[in-house]
This record gives structure tokens, C-alpha cells and sequence, in this order.
């Protein structure tokens, strides 16, 4: 607190406070059975004449490690994350600091390159918004300092990393209305915002909420608008992905990633892991149900040009169903949507995790509710697709919870399913009678139905 | 199906349904570990001349022993249901079914008397309504048969079993636009709704979609109608509450309790047994936060006038606030409450319940929320009771989630509320300084913050 001011020193009452704080994170630590604990420092204490003194003095008095961290060692966690959490393999991460601004170069899921660049938000606001300077002087001096970073640096896609870019975002979230309250993978196209971010950095104070920015950020988002323009410029960034994520997941995703090459396996989504871990404790096998998918999407994709690309969502919502009946049975679908709505956030886009859940919710008697489409509809797909979609899944869904049959065989012909069988499907039968078919489509299932003879 | 009109005999369409369904069930039961099999047949195959003959031949076929039971019987399992299920342990149980009606005196969470009445749904339908008599003759009819109800069948408190009884009820909270939408429990006086009953019986079928009552109870909604004013008048009863469960769950608790003389004990709701079971696997241990929960109620109790049924409540809301956790700790509130909203059904009352989501989504920064009172506002505590609540409960979580003392002292004051501790509360008091306080408290720490001396 107060540190830029002063020379970057350490004041008495941050320490104070950071004292107090890593005081009680190691008492919360020794309640769970932990491994080991990272803790790393950045640029408050890179920049501090005493920020060695006062590590030692933590490590003398609570044992705990701290390390400060190089600007680029910082671009590298901050990447890391990105990497692993988003849907995205190459692009520039960008994480604006308070002193420092730290830059990834990523492709194909690899960080290539790293560079921290000597400008931060506090710094700025310091030397230029506190000092009465013009905004030209600031951005004249930004400018300067990004023109050292390294000319490969150059990328159509920027990854934001760090508080002023998600404010930014949430702005631009509050200001289109979008329907998601997810700031992880929410992305936008640049020149559809320069104006917004022009409007913040010279707008005054009192103007700021009216641009969507919270109170916490009123005392350097101007100057991290700033920033932002001017790197997203010389980078020659077209979108943006935001990332929720950043150097603490980064920290972690280094020691935990450590023997699989930085990344995670290919087949393993750590959102879809994790919802399994909590909510499908018995890890349902529903490799059955998604192979019936592939069979019933292929039929759908060649007669109905369903683009081939929600294969992977339906499979996705597939293999989530089996969340919901931790919930109870009556409401599955309904609560399997809540839980992916909140939790599956982890490598995927926004697009395919809406659409995800919009099946899961709508696995039932309907195909989609007109009220919930209209809510989502800027990301969802067209209505028909999202009806054939939801009936694919519905009746996969069906068939397998009312049934103990392997395999189906499906037959998709002048806009008539039949769905065929050598043993009974009566149930199957009994809950598919009252499904909405998408408009063109009519259903029929072929099954054989023995009753024992009877006389009475 | 059609069978009242032959006589009961049971029909070859629904024989073989029947066996469809029973041969899909076990395949299904045989998927699990499951120990016991109950299955039970009512009036339909109690009153059907071939009913046993179709029991032998499903014993003979699927293996499968199907149990005729009596009409007091099946009394005797919906009431076992409901005084297990309902917050409620006096009155008198009431099953309408389509030949019968069951009734069960309950006193002190025991079953006193059964009695079955020879009057459904189904066979007034057929007796009076299918061949043109009038309402006056069929109303004759089964006030003749409720006469022969036992007069020691009498009681203020009527409990509604069954699928025409939930039907008026749903209709009632669809005309009041009753804010919660859960069945069981739902409670109404009946002398509010006499006329809508009397509506009800006399209506043409073009008239009850206004009534509220869905497509598939049009055939029988005015005879269960009838009936049911008729047994409510009989009886004496003022008030009914809904039972979401029946004879199927009282089969169920029949043998799960045999044990336990056919109750569960007194400190076990299932409903909470059950969401711990699921959703907080570690059963985390709450009596330190219950015990402090305690102290502060009573200061508050005293104070500020604040009622005591509360604190049953305030102590459910603690209990259950670790399931929250079991989703992504940012909004353990928001889950706890979406699961207690959809999961704490047995054993509360709606007020209870919804009191307690409610405690659990404020559980932060605000008290309330003005939108979200106002929607729940005719089943919730005067505002500032809740605000009140929220802050017990708001301050208890808090002190607890960011610290690890054990117990802390009280102090209720002219207003100031002091907390007491003689350790470090650094990170509850951070989070507290955002918290709302109700409009005329004021909340102070006295805590000891020791930090080593330093130089640097």
C-alpha cells in the first residue's frame, strides 16, 4: 500500500496485513492433508528494496517459502493457464500488472516466447494520472516502452490474463447484455471495442460506472485501457479470449503438469473431470450411449445437413447426463443443466457449453422452450439444428434409460427414424410417444414385444 | 383399462401392458444390488374377478410375487408415508383413488384406525357422471357411503394422499400464484377454497383448463372433487396439507423402519440424511458453528424481539451449508441454495425450507435481496426478522470459513454487537467489513493481532 510512492519500499502496514494473511492461509493449509505449498511474489516485491528482507523475515517466522518472480517467469504461469483452461492453442497472453505487463507467444499449445514489459497500471497512474500530465504524454511513454517487445510478438488472437482485461470485459459483457455471467472464454472481436476503450481511458471518474466498471477499478482502469490499446495495437490482435485464470493456476498447473509436458492429456477435459469426480461418483459408462449418437448424428448430418462440429457437444452432453440423477431423478435434466451452466468452464467456448446444457435441460418431452432459446439465441445454433440436435440426444437418452439394450440399429429415410430392435422397447416406446419431433420428422420404432400366452 | 365397465374383469390390452412393464422393471432391478423386491396391486386387481388369476400367471412368467393388499392396507402405507414425510404428526390421512378411498387416523406420529371407503374417482364416474344423473345423486350417494366412517374419525388437520387430492391442491397454488413449486408440504384452510372446489364438481370439461387442472385429470377431477368435500366435511377437517408420497413410499418405509416401530428417529430427517449423503461426502462436523449459532440467537432473541421457532431454521441453514461446497467455492451460496430449494423436501414445512435456502443465498455480502423478497415474501419472516437471521447466520459462517478458533465470545449491547476472541481474526474481520448490517446494529471485533517485531 503506498509502495509506488515511496521508492517501491514495503510499507509497515502491508506488512502488516500480509503477515496476518499468510498466518492464517498456513492455518487453513495444515487443515487438509497438503502435499506441498507454492507461493510466489510478483512485481510489488520484485520492484521492493526490501522485498528480500521481508521474505526472509516470513521464512524465519512462519517457514514459508516465498519466491519473487522474474516478469517473464510470470507471462510463462499466466500462459500455462490460458493454455490448459481455454479453448484455445495459439495466440498472445497478455497480463496487465500493477508494474508490469507480461506476454506469452503460444502456439500449438506451446509457450514459444515470453517478454515483460516495464509498465503497469499503478506505475502509469503514478507517473502520469496523479501528476496532471495529458493523456498524450502517458500514451507517448506507453508507446515507447512497447516498441521494445520483440517484433514476433505479432498475432491475431490476445488472451487476456488479470484484473484490468476481465474488467474490461465484464464492460463489454454488461454493456451487450450477453446472456452468460461467465467471464472465463468470453470473447469479442476488437474493432467492434475501440471506441469503448478509448471512452474509458479519458473518461473522468464519475463517468466510469456508466461505462460498466466496478468501483474497485475506478483507480487505474483508465490507465490499464491504456495499456491494453496500445499492446493489442502493436501485436496486431484482432479478438480477444478472456481468461479467468491466470499466474495462481499457472503455479499449480506447473508442479501438477509437470511429467505431462505442461499440458493436459488430449482426452481429458479437467471441467468434465471434475464434475464426474463430484456429482457421477460411480463413473457411468456411457460409451454405449455415445456410440448410438454417432450412429443417429451421421444419419441426421448426411440428411439433414447437420453441421458436422456439434458432434462433439452432443457427445459432451452424453457423457454429463449422468450428473443429474445425483440430484433427484424427477428433475435430472434440470439439474444436470444448473451444474454444466455453473461448472463446466474448463476448455471449452462458450457456444459449446451453452449448447451443452441446452440439451441436457430440454432432454425430456420438448425440444426447446421458446422463452430460454430467446434468452441464449446470440449463442446458440439456428432453432432447427438446435431441435434436431436436442432430438438426437432425447432419444438416445431415452432408448438407454428405459431399456437394457446394447445397440440399436437406426434407419433415417424421407424424414422417417425408425429405430430397430429384436427385443422389447415398451417403456422406451411409452416415453418417446410423447416427444415434440423436429417439424419434418416422424419416428417409428420397430421392436419385438413376446407376452407368454395367457387364459383367464 | 375399460375394466370397471366389464365388470373389473381385467383386459387383454392392459394384461399385456401390464407384463411389458413388469418384465422391463425387473431387467432394471436387476442392473442393481438390490436386496428385497415389494411389489403391491390395489383396487384395480383388489376388485378385478381374474386378479389372481393374473397375479399366479406373473408369479409363474416373470417370478415376480405381486401382493393384493386391502383398502386399510393401503391406508395404512400412505399415512405411514406421510406422518414420516410431512412435517406433521395429528390427523387424518385421506387417499382418493379410482375405487376407493383410504383413510388413516394419526395421532402422535402413530396410526390409531384405518378405514377404506367404497367410493373412487372411477366408479362415481361411472355410476352417475358417464350416464347423465345428476350431481344431487351422486352427491347422495357418497355422503350415504362416508356415513359409515367411524365417528372417532374426526380431525381439524386433513393430510391429502394421492393424485386427485394433489391435483385440487396444485390448482390452489396455481390460482394464488403460490411462489414455490413443490407439492408436498403445500398446506391451505379450507374454508378459503370451498368455492373452488364446488366449481370444480359442477364444471364442464371445457372448464377446467381454467380451474387449473391438467389434461390428464379431466376424466375423474369432478368425482374426486365431490368426493373429497365430502369426506373434508365429514371429518371436520379446517385445514389439508399436501403429501407428495404414498402408498409406493409407505411400502417402501413399511420395511425400511421395520425396526424402528415405523418412524425415524427423532434427530434424522431424511431429507438432510440424504442431501449429506450425496452432497457433502466428508460430513464435515458442524457443532462448534451450531453452538455459537446458539449464543448469538439468544442474545438476539432477547434483544430484538426476534422469535424463537427461528432458530430451528437458523440451525438447518448451518447444517447444510457444507453442501455448497461440494460446487465451485465462488458461489458455494447460489448452490446450496438451488439444492436446498429442490432437495429439502421431508419433514419441513415450505416456510422452513425456503427460510433456509434463503439464509444460504444471502449468506455474503447483502442481507437480502429485494427482488427475490419480494417474490417469497408470503411464505417468508418479516424483513427485518430476516435481515436479522441472515446476519447471525452470515457472521457464524464467516467467523468460521476464515479461522480455525474454536469458540468465540458475544457480546449484544445497545445495539453493538461485539465478537470476542483472544487470536488473529484478520481475514473473517476483512470479510465482515463488507458485510450489511441490519439497520440499527453495529458490529465491532476485539481480537489480538500479534506480529514479530521487524527491521527493514
Amino acid at each position: 500500500e503506498g509502495a509506488y510512492a515511496k521508492e517501491g519500499y514495503l510499507q509497515p502496514i502491508g506488512i502488516h496485513r500480509a503477515y496476518l494473511a499468510l498466518n492464517e492461509f498456513i492455518k487453513t493449509i495444515k487443515q487438509y492433508p497438503v502435499k506441498q505449498t507454492l507461493c510466489v511474489a510478483t512485481s510489488a516485491l520484485r520492484d521492493a528494496p526490501n522485498g528480500k528482507s521481508f521474505t526472509s523475515w516470513i521464512k524465519q517466522q512462519l517457514n514459508l517459502d516465498i519466491e519473487i518472480i522474474d516478469g517473464t517467469v510470470e507471462a510463462r504461469y499466466g500462459a500455462l493457464a490460458a493454455l490448459n483452461l481455454l479453448p484455445i492453442s495459439n495466440g498472445i497472453s497478455i497480463d496487465i500488472g500493477g508494474g508490469s505487463s507480461d506476454l506469452a507467444l503460444i502456439k500449438n499449445s506451446k509457450i514459444i516466447d515470453t517478454y515483460s514489459i516495464n509498465l503497469g497500471t499503478v506505475r502509469i497512474k503514478e507517473l502520469f494520472f496523479d501528476t496532471d500530465s495529458s493523456i498524450e504524454e502517458a500514451n507517448a511513454y506507453i508507446i515507447n516502452e512497447i516498441s521494445k517487445l520483440p517484433s514476433h510478438f505479432r498475432h491475431p488472437q490476445a488472451i487476456g490474463i488479470g484484473g484490468t482485461i476481465r474488467s474490461l470485459s465484464k464492460g463489454i459483457m454488461k454493456s451487450e447484455a450477453y446472456p452468460l455471467d461467465k467471464i472465463h472464454a468470453f470473447s469479442y472481436k476488437i474493432k467492434n471495442h475501440l471506441e469503448y476503450f478509448k471512452n474509458i481511458s479519458t473518461a473522468s471518474k464519475t463517468l466510469l460506472p456508466y461505462l460498466h466498471i466496478s468501483k474497485g477499478r475506478f483507480d487505474t482502469i483508465r490507465e490499464g485501457a491504456l495499456i491494453f490499446q496500445a499492446i493489442i495495437n502493436t501485436i496486431e490482435a484482432k479478438k480477444v479470449i478472456t481468461s479467468g485464470v491466470g499466474v495462481r493456476e499457472g503455479v499449480f498447473l506447473n508442479s501438477f503438469l509437470e511429467k505431462s509436458n505442461f499440458i493436459f492429456p488430449k482426452n481429458i477435459n479437467p471441467s468434465i473431470k471434475s464434475m464426474r469426480d463430484r456429482f457421477d461418483t460411480s463413473y457411468s459408462n456411457t460409451s454405449k450411449q455415445k456410440k448410438s449418437a454417432k450412429k443417429l448424428f451421421k444419419l441426421f448430418s448426411k440428411e439433414e445437413n447437420l453441421p458436422k462440429l456439434y458432434l462433439k457437444t452432443l457427445l459432451y452432453a452424453i457423457r454429463l447426463t449422468p450428473i443429474g440423477y445425483t440430484f433427484n431423478i424427477y428433475d435430472a435434466h434440470q439439474h444436470a443443466y444448473y451444474t454444466i451452466k455453473h461448472e463446466f468452464n474448463f476448455g471449452v467456448t462458450h457456444k459449446e457449453m451453452i449448447l451443452t446444457a441446452m440439451l441436457l435441460r430440454f432432454g425430456g418431452e420438448k425440444l426447446y422452450d421458446k422463452e430460454v432459446y430467446k434468452k441464449y439465441k446470440t449463442v446458440l445454433p439456428k432453432k432447427q439444428e438446435l431441435k434436431i440436435l436436442s432430438f438426437i440426444y432425447t432419444v438416445i437418452i431415452t432408448l438407454y434409460e428405459n431399456s437394457f439394450i446394447e445397440d440399436f440399429e437406426f434407419e433415417l429415410k424421407d424424414n422417417l427414424l425408425i429405430i430397430k430392435t429384436d427385443k422389447s422397447l415398451y417403456l422406451a416406446e411409452e416415453k418417446l410417444k410423447d416427444l415434440e419431433c423436429p417439424s419434418n420428422i416422424e419416428l417409428k420404432i420397430q421392436d419385438i414385444q413376446e407376452i407368454p400366452r395367457f387364459n383367464f
